[in-house]
């Protein structure tokens, strides 16, 4: 499907330069039954996340003065070209190290001080994958993250914001020599370093995963794909907000 | 949500008489990785239905001369008013009940000797539940196959139509001692008696699961339900079949 | 083993009628530790049940005015003509599906509020299978049930009989286009339809499951299927009420 | 139940003396789907055993002269006098223990050349337990042996008499300051030491398991627990050989 | 590695005789976070033990004078001269047996009426296996115990010793027709009878293990085997011991 | 143990500066059965690794020109200062985190078209654990796969040298305000940052994991923590190249 540069092996972008991404749509309040939920495309990738609020502390915060807050990825069987068994895509180590970062990078976005003696699960099911998933994984929890935010300012159960970044995050890799943002599941394949930044809109770094299974590279480049990350994700939450603005059911 | 009558403590309908299901939309060929897919909304019930083709015999039919098909169902953490943990609704006994009569009947609707030596796996994920999940799944289940064999006999892969009957299904059950037919959740926690109907659009029956948990019931009182279950199949697939007729990407 | 007619290739049934199901034996209390056991057997067939009352309510009933039941089933390894390995055959979905139906028909024979804050535990193991085993389960739980009751009530520690139906079941089917009652293994892989009947003693309907995997029959043909199953319930639990009148230790 | 002498609390038997097993009965054939099989019971300790022969070689032994034999062990939920969990009782340490002293029993009673790529399984279920489960099933698995045995020799498919040695099993205690043959729970449960006896109908040793969890021994305890065990063997299996003798059916 | 004698096909030890054990080294309080700890090694086998006390009753303690104490057992995947998966070595029923030696060894040799509602769990793990992994385990759990008692007595949290017995272990067996003392990997394999001997440093019994699976022996042999176990045990308790009486640090 | 300073409530280091890491100790062929191992301490944490070759292609590599290397990391149940349970340590969404990551760094350091149709497990153990285990994970695991290719090359089973890049890892962090080098546990729990670097000992990143959970921080700052690491990790391998290159035996 996706188009070969014949000379070099490579994909070819169609309607994109190297540092877009692909197209983001986000639908808010899906769910009838959760107090925050998000539908998320970028590209074919597609992401249902939820928020689920349980009146039980985490165990380890127990008398603390915060809540806790956790979060669960997994793939739907065919969301895959292929299809995958579905108990063993829920002991994959894959999916524990996405929702590891997933739980990291939400905690890092977000005041739980409001939220004492509550613990907020976030679950992100892929219904499709074509790479990022992880990174699309971040932007529907953030984007269902905030739903629950506005939603309960306006219900009056919240004083105050929570909120305390915008946080998202977005894949940069070397393809040949070709930096690319946003790499979708042909070009990470063949990408020879492949970062995931998360970020947040006024350009902090949260975080970073991945490098150079292919082999290394300096720190220059390093750098490089970092700060072009943090940039990308700056320029993906103004989009993403504009989307969030308009209230469920408009 | 839904509204009492006071006096009875029974459910209200509102826009819908007694004999009336829930509004059903489905869009086909929704996922670009499975050969066949779905999506199914009957009220806010949500489910999303791909087939996967194996090419591995199931380990009792090598040999034979004609294939297998076998169907998983399962919900996401949210899909339910409360969270439920990932891990256990993979174990639970309500979950193998359903996805057994959900392969059983998309069995009995198929000829499945042109899928010699495959294996076709049906996953039915409900997305959103407000009643009626298993019944949805069968409908959902049966608009994906009608998806697979269509592309499959437009591609020239298929020279002959192997859906031997439009297979669906439709909840009925006396709620007080008013016969209903697709009960809601909130109808269905009340129900004396409630009966899963699987039916063709020709009106011959192929299951029924399910009963009065509640009390026992006289035998005429099963058969009013059974036949009022098989009519409202019938009418079901006549605006299932409307919708399915349009090929996809239309 | 089982006679073969060369002609149609269906099997033959010896010293028996079509309506006629295999002979019933039943001894009550068999275990010594348990407070109700029975011990079955169905031609070939032979089921060990056990009733035991835990002093804990099941989750779902805290507060509430009666206890709970919930029933398990279970096959030892070499009950069937395979040996099968121990740990699949606890989580297979048959087994689901059957534990469900045996929980749902004991709670409807049954009134639990003298069983508040306690949850009684039917566990039905096949000694040996030959075709039938899910209802001589229900005829195996029935009578363990019996047995507790009758002992609970001369030991003084119910004052009312607490069974409100006899429960028993049976399965029909149509072997070629004859409908036999209480089909064996043999008949029970070639039936065209095959229905488990759940009924009273009185001839009112529980439960139906099961129905056309191998195609489709019309509404009369199941109507008839389940009215003869609910007639050859009411004369087994008069075979049954007969054998278990007998107080233990006679 | 059991009587106690209210002086030394420690439970009197009522008529047997302290060297004396308990009544032995065995019944073979009993499974009619598997080659061998024996139901034995001892005082109220009931086991079910039957022998099932899979035409596979076990991994370790592929290529080898000989075939191989295991066994597992398990109990009923409800053998014991409190309901034990399904799941739990096949994870158990105890049952591991059980299970491996019983194979390596059997297989020290048996030539498996015959067997050469054929795995034989023995499973032993225990119906009742009321102590010596463990012996007891040896005793019911050399009974399912024996009959396996002598069926496929009348049948012609063995040549030759595989059992090398009739093997058997006691357990051996001290009761206080007496040393008591075949402890029952009760007696079981106070003993300062207790031994487990594997031996020949010849009066040889196969194995012994146990000792004193309670305080340690002299050797010279150990070795009259030791060799009362071995005389106790010799003589049961006259007991059990007699009834094995009367060929199945008669 | 193992040197074998050419004639009779069995190992040769070099630089010990048939009845003296393997070279035995023991540090103690080798953990800095377990309150006892030792690393033991015999010949090649190498053991790590910990001892970690818990502030909870195990369950079936509960209101009871005195505390628990529990052992596992497990190798490294690499512990072994091929590479074992990890997660099939927690399941097997080995280690299930050789735990629930270790446990029953330890219980005996201590008092327990000081941990009251309390639970010791001993660790065993096996970093490098050369035969007599169990015994050795054994050895390393009395220091590791022993290293506990001895720094809790120093800082007063113990008024008096709890240990009442120096408990240790040894393996004898037959190889060919020499009884040999304190089997390798190599003599292990090839041995005619084989037994765990669990005694004290004063010569009494705990308990003995294993036996005669490649055909029976006489009581006379049995016996014979076992008090030369329980003497070679006496003559290890005094060298373990001299190496322990050195406190940590030194 | 840690001293605190009572204005910051920060861990004071002493005998070491903020850039310094603790001391590193490696022995290299410490398991006699495995063809590369090595034990590694970094202050109190301890580290045991170990290297086995399979000659079994992973199952995405068959056909292909090279091996695979896969990485299991585990902790033993008391290397932390509380006991874990064993069971639960194995399914840990940390753990997965970890070995991804070890397996990743190894495969990037080798060439591994020597090892076609093989596969190489590297087990790291941890036996304390006092913060940095995953990167003295690497470290452990590059000196066992030192050891494997030094002894294979001695022995003329491979032509060429196979590690491509001598890879190691350090982790770095702000403790306060001050950028701290190889955090142990202490400084671990209170860092603001906390970022582990994989680099190779010419100055090249492989990967980074981690970042700021408890807060973001600037481009600048984590380019100054990223490049901080990746000196610090190259004075480490000049150390540990040290130690590795005296011979197994010396």
């Amino acid at each position: 499907m996706t188009k070969m540069n014949h000379q070099t092996r490579l994909p070819i972008r169609e309607g994109r330069d190297s540092l877009t991404p692909r197209p983001l749509t986000v639908r808010r309040s899906v769910n009838p039954h959760a107090p925050g939920s998000a539908h998320l495309t970028m590209g074919r990738t597609e992401i249902l996340a939820t928020v689920s609020v349980e009146d039980k502390a985490a165990p380890h915060m127990r008398g603390l003065k915060e809540g806790w807050l956790t979060a669960e990825y997994a793939m739907l069987p065919r969301a895959t070209t292929d299809r995958q068994a579905r108990e063993r895509s829920l002991q994959n180590g894959r999916r524990h190290e996405i929702q590891r970062l997933l739980g990291r990078a939400m905690r890092a976005s977000m005041d739980l001080r409001p939220f004492r003696n509550q613990t907020l699960y976030i679950d992100c099911d892929v219904l499709v994958a074509d790479g990022g998933t992880r990174v699309a994984s971040i932007l529907a929890a953030h984007a269902a993250l905030h739903d629950l935010c506005d939603r309960m300012v306006r219900a009056g159960k919240l004083s105050e914001w929570p909120l305390l970044h915008n946080v998202g995050a977005i894949s940069v890799g070397f393809v040949g020599d070709e930096l690319r943002v946003d790499l979708d599941y042909a070009e990470d394949k063949v990408a020879r370093a492949d970062l995931n930044v998360v970020a947040t809109s006024t350009g902090l770094l949260i975080e970073t995963q991945g490098g150079a299974e292919a082999g290394p590279m300096t720190t220059e480049e390093f750098t490089r794909l970092m700060t072009t990350g943090v940039a990308a994700v700056q320029a993906l939450m103004v989009d993403l907000g504009r989307q969030l603005a308009v209230p469920p059911g408009v």
